[in-house]
């Protein structure tokens, strides 16, 4: 990772707004929000109010026999969220749990993949997701159909899998063929089975206080695991959610208010975005923007949580693109107390919580503890 | 209504905190952020970006042909909301699409109200809701059960209300008796008859772009109705929700969200609320708090929303008490571009959007536009 001493990198400056690029860094006095630490038990709080990992995060052994060694970066201030080692942590965690269910009730969890049409990049991440259900012991059921299938068809599939015992968790991948209606496939998938958490009365019950939603969607529980196997205070926080897709922005900021912080969604809509990013503790960004938060947008100390996976062209690279984050990373690290790089950080989470929501699921269904 | 002309009023000191005492409001300079006219039909957009009234307001011209006269108050500079008499027009003109509709079709619209118990503040809503269903040609039903039923009895009552087609809205008056898990209860009403808008399902929908509640939940409803009215802008402004119930406050933030504006919910938890609160073009105040915000938390030219309707002793009242709102009206008046009066606000909007939720569903249960 290379340091950037000069207010301006590179990496940045195509995004960059007239605002940033003239902000020096070094004028920036850096103020530590939260203290940063990393005792992997006792730093992350698990009294009553941690309903959402209590409940949903199913286990507390899960996540609390791990032993993080968390880079730590000398060239730059922010110390880097290690997503990548977390998810693995997650996810031994999560073969131990399933290699106890198995020999305790011999049950299997199993997750049901639906995939339609031949999209390359849904193809690679349906072949992610089923070497990580290998990797931790977890059946995959896979059916690939044709681009030109009809509704019906995939609604016949998931059908078959909402009555399958075997079948603890159904993912539909998306995008799904234009000529198909979302609602009505996502609809149609069992609530108990909607490892995804995309089914609006998941989506309702998040949103409502004092009820618990079956499963939480996936990157935006990898997102609040992340701060808190950091040991990051939430309450009583400022945090500000860039994007409000169904399936990252709007949840995390649902999740983040259950959590007690106070929360602002920045969208496509909102005038001023880098004066009311600054005002934040936590970012979590899910934009789709190329490093569009600059380092001037970011309030010294805050953590930031970057969800964005963007390709860039890069002659350098072999494949002739690299990803970068929403956030600009070099930029951020001399301001953030904690980041997520990207690749590394949010990425790895999303498919341990598939992972973890599918063993969640199979042993409600088997009421196994 | 008195006019305020210094920064302490009577009315408003016994909430006010240290930083709102000693700001004068004639420091403050006026900039007027919205411009508030009152054109009964062209101020309001119903351009496609308005689904939210299209679908769940669902009638144009339930909301374009009234002929407001807006109370103007010469002596502060905010205008007045009156939601008594948008509440008035809204019921004259769902009346009259009950008369068509049941002229047409030989439908009378049927709400069913299912009380339990023996609060008195309970028992006085629903003869209010009874009483403006009779104002508008609704026929209602009324089920009261006492304290010690079980929740079974109310679920066999919720049931057959389901399946009565003479029936298209069914409320469960809340608060339930402790021993019943509201959560059941509410649960078991049919989402086609939920005109509450409560059922998570309605919620989840709510909170999803691209998904269409078939309900809102009044009061938030009424709120955003009387903002469109008013002919106020909500895209792309700052909105802040203050307070984060499942009735109120959450609701409300998610349809500001939907109509574009940049949203916060500022909440017990929140450490800066008067600095938060500060921000917003428009606020949404459902805190439950007399008085709570004051002057000095307004910024000036906002539009001001206030949902709470809090007793105060009174000693000069017949009944020892009167009603305030979570604002200081005389304050708010002096630095908002307009704001809701308590009493005669959001209150009488709940019921017209009531009503016009059960209109709505019994068009929608027989295909009648």
């Amino acid at each position: 990772m290379a340091s950037a001493s000069a207010f301006i990198v590179p990496d940045c400056s195509s995004s960059s707004t007239a605002a940033s690029r003239f902000i020096p860094l070094n004028k920036i006095r850096i103020r530590r929000v939260f203290q940063i630490n990393y005792h992997p038990i006792s730093a992350v709080r698990w009294g009553p109010k941690s309903s959402l990992l209590n409940i949903n995060i199913n286990n507390r052994r899960l996540f609390s026999s791990m032993a993080l060694t968390v880079a730590s970066n000398a060239e730059t201030i922010a110390k880097v969220i290690d997503g990548k080692s977390v998810a693995k942590h997650i996810k031994e965690e999560i073969s131990t749990e399933i290699t106890r269910m198995k020999e305790a009730i011999g049950v299997i969890p199993g997750l049901a993949v639906v995939l339609v049409g031949d999209r390359k990049d849904s193809a690679t991440y349906v072949r992610n997701k089923k070497k990580a259900c290998d990797d931790v012991g977890i059946k995959s059921y896979e059916i690939h159909l044709p681009e030109d299938s009809t509704e019906q068809e995939v609604l016949k599939y998931i059908s078959e899998f909402n009555d399958d015992p075997s079948v603890h968790g159904i993912l539909v991948q998306l995008p799904l063929p234009r000529h198909m209606n979302e609602e009505n496939i996502l609809s149609a998938v069992s609530i108990e089975k909607d490892v995804d958490g995309f089914h609006p009365l998941n989506i309702g019950r998040l949103a409502m206080r004092g009820r618990e939603p079956m499963f939480v969607p996936c990157t935006p529980k990898g997102c609040i695991v992340l701060l808190y196997r950091y040991g990051v205070t939430i309450k009583g926080k400022r945090a500000v959610v860039i994007g409000r897709s169904n399936i990252v922005g709007m949840p995390a900021a649902l999740l983040l208010q259950r959590e007690d912080a106070t929360v602002t969604i920045v969208h496509s809509r909102t005038k001023n975005p880098e004066e009311i990013v600054r005002q934040a503790d936590i970012v979590i960004s899910a934009a789709g923007q190329p490093n569009m938060v600059r380092g001037s947008w970011i309030k010294p100390g805050a953590v930031i949580i970057d969800v964005g996976i963007n390709p860039v062209d890069d002659p350098e690279s072999p494949r002739g693109y690299r990803l970068v984050g929403d956030v600009c990373y070099e930029e951020a690290c001399q301001v953030a107390s904690a980041i997520t790089p990207v690749p590394g950080g949010v990425g790895p989470m999303t498919i341990a919580m598939l992972l973890s929501n599918t063993l969640s699921s199979a042993k409600r269904a088997h009421n196994f503890e």
